[in-house]
């Protein structure tokens, strides 16, 4: 614990003063977790009512952001969106001194509005440390935890430490503030889409008269080569190894989305998602494409 | 190999006279693989010149498909495409007496026709079993093989032990003929739109000046976790299970979704798959199930 700073404003000083703002399922988690690790835990909630448990606990109320951010050394926000995160500094920032203090924004947000909030932070003299939770808040303060962080280096080690209540796996990705941010958009789209891909799988079988119960240890299967595959088709596509194979081309996979839609069409089962990928993997053939490997469509996304 | 039949027309009679028609990568690997466990295999492709190194191992060329299925016990199609499996059928069938042969099918093809396949042979007295490989060719006779089988329980039982020579695990669906295409249309639209989600994903880290590298093992432990959640999501879909939790509903997925979409925008990186994913949520909402559980959108798929 050699990188622990000093409380700002504290009456035991073998504790930190941490504020965590937002109280919901996974701001509760979040407070709970830095209780268990021994620190002063000040909390705050837009609407009141959220935080009887973490105050039989010990945990202080605050009747502001104002109240609660002053006396913090470290703050986390995890509340519902960017407004809330820029309502929530505005409301602080106007009646008490913030200078030196850590925001670790755990909200999710946007990349290009996590650079202005670093930005209007810096006004007050608040430092931003943005973070990206990729679990659920039933994880929070156990192994299975995953969280990133970005923003200045110094701020993420001179916290870690209390970060650390969080539990699990934490992951510095750099000076550049939005990297978490980033990141979290990339990771969801990839799960939603992976998502979308089964919720179809199981409408197809359960239209075809199959049982969704049997299918499930072939979908499984199916996933875990995704898994399987993705870390070398991330590597072809960081070295732009584009070339196909035999058996998978732009091409073919053109020729094979269009027999995926047709058996979904025959089944009942509509082809949104499919229609867009095959939108994707057409727009790859007419650029010149077509010959490559599919993990080219990738480089063909961006406009 | 209790279960192994007698050959048709033999002149050896501890080998069985197999067929494999269609000499692509998979055909080639197929064919291969029967000779490794001693079957005498004859082979017929439209196009010649593709049986050489088949033929330097003792495999019998045919000269047409009349030939190349008027002698088989089992005979294994693998051509291109459903059209191509019909013209061979045709041809053979015009020919040769083909009354009691049993054609495994692993073409990809499409339930519809796979049913209407099994119609037309009948009257020719030839039983279909129709199979799914899950693995590319490389895989054939090695551990790692997955095909599925779906037909009369009869065919499978009668050639199991010859199948085998094609190693790994094979799945034995049931009577309706359809069962394997239909995985194998479900399956392809979850590797593929999977897939989608990782070019989207590396395609955002890349225009945000983010390290694919770096990306990865992040991407490897999403994608693992949807293989690790898929049993319970497909079990709640089975058991129609739609109840949402604080964390997971239509609704907050429709929320998330916009502000994936927003970022990606804001990136230059195109949307199509994520609107196409959006709009069957918007449309889960507007039919009244925003506040359940993201599973059941598999629901609202069937027309």
């Amino acid at each position: 614990m050699t990188s622990e700073p000093a409380p700002r404003n504290a009456s035991n000083p073998t504790a930190t003063a941490v504020t965590v703002i937002g109280l919901g399922p996974m701001g509760r988690a979040l407070a709970g977790a830095l209780m268990t690790t021994g620190q002063r835990v000040t909390v705050w909630n837009r609407t009141p009512g959220k935080a009887d448990d973490l105050a039989a606990r010990g945990a202080v109320l605050a009747g502001s952001p104002a109240e609660a951010l002053g006396q913090a050394q470290m703050a986390v926000l995890c509340v519902v969106d960017d407004d809330a995160v820029a309502s929530v500094v505005e409301q602080a920032a106007g009646s008490a001194n913030l200078k030196g203090l850590t925001l670790v924004n755990l909200t999710a947000d946007s990349p290009a509005r996590t650079r202005t909030l670093a930005d209007q932070l810096g006004t007050h003299g608040i430092t931003l440390l943005d973070g990206a939770i990729m679990t659920p808040a039933a994880a929070i303060g156990t192994e299975a935890t995953r969280i990133l962080y970005s923003g200045p280096r110094q701020a993420y080690d001179e916290h870690r430490d209390l970060l650390a209540a969080f539990g699990g796996s934490a992951y510095y990705l750099g000076d550049g503030v939005a990297a978490a941010a980033i990141y979290d958009v990339a990771l969801l789209s990839l799960f939603w889409t992976s998502i979308a891909g089964l919720t179809q799988a199981l409408a197809l079988t359960r239209a075809e008269g199959l049982q969704p119960e049997e299918f499930t240890p072939h979908a499984a299967a199916m996933s875990q080569l995704v898994t399987d595959l993705l870390p070398g088709l991330a590597a072809d596509f960081a070295a732009e190894r584009y070339s196909g194979s035999n058996s998978a081309t732009i091409d073919s996979l053109a020729a094979s989305l269009n027999h995926l839609r047709s058996a979904f069409t025959h089944s009942g089962v509509t082809t949104d998602v499919l229609d867009a990928i095959s939108s994707v993997v057409e727009n790859a053939v007419h650029a010149g494409y077509g010959a490559d490997a599919p993990i080219r469509l990738a480089d063909t996304l961006q406009r």
